[in-house]
């Protein structure tokens, strides 16, 4: 089955993400890696943090919207990667045993000048905790090949 | 030891991140479970890319940073973690084999209204290859404890 080009990303798109069922071990593996701060990697040191608990880094809750993504669109579409983080509020802290969803949203589109045959998708993302309250909210853009190549103008 | 606490943080001030030297096994480890794209997983298929190679997740390269901080200074600092991200952008590919260094720059702090005895410290953060090319930059902010609580204002 082709995958999704370019073309197939319309403003107002709405792609659901998750769920995602977050464990404490998770939470203190990604920790032990890359953010190895004592509200990250110990359940005291968490709930003696304004973060109240055993808390995920936001880079890890990050990587799991990623992970959300590639599963509901992204690896059946044909992408190139981002260019980047428009911007990543961490609204609340993601907790062992939280369950996450959420959504991505298409924004807009344009072909890119510097790369003929490849567009730019902006979407919003939204991820939720089991209490639906907002935990992760940002914009980033993702390249996107088209199946119908346009000339790049000038 | 005394830790380093809202008042040390001053505009201006640099601390040096990284040097951190990226294997393949590391690109594809993160990739499996976070971003599971070719890209990211597999060299032949980094290289038909536009990344030229097997290549880092951005969010990889963004959880490398993350830990390079910590390292840096997040460990000897009172830090209670960092509510987003302004801006992050991926300028160049990490590949394998890449090693990262950096630096965290202080751009300006100021003490938070709703959390009397915590400071937000806002920093640019830049990250380059062993060829001086950006791979990342960004600005957040970290909440950080004060030595000396202020009153807080109404």
């Amino acid at each position: 089955m082709a995958k999704l080009t370019y073309e197939d990303f319309q403003p107002g798109q709405v792609f659901p993400l998750g769920p995602k069922y977050v464990t404490a071990q998770e939470i203190i593996e990604f920790a032990r890696e890359f953010d190895p701060q004592p509200m990250h990697l110990d359940e005291a040191a968490g709930r003696a943090s304004i973060l109240g608990g055993l808390a995920a880094s936001g880079w890890h809750t990050s990587a799991m919207f990623m992970r959300m993504m590639t599963d509901s669109y992204l690896l059946n579409t044909e992408a190139e990667g981002a260019p980047g983080i428009d911007f990543m509020d961490w609204k609340n802290p993601v907790l062992a045993g939280d369950t996450l969803s959420g959504r991505s949203i298409v924004l807009e589109s344009r072909p890119m000048r510097s790369r003929p045959g490849i567009g730019i998708v902006k979407f919003r993302h939204e991820v939720e905790n089991q209490r639906s309250q907002l935990v992760c909210l940002g914009e980033n853009s993702t390249m996107i090949r088209m199946r119908l190549p346009v000339e790049a103008s000038a």
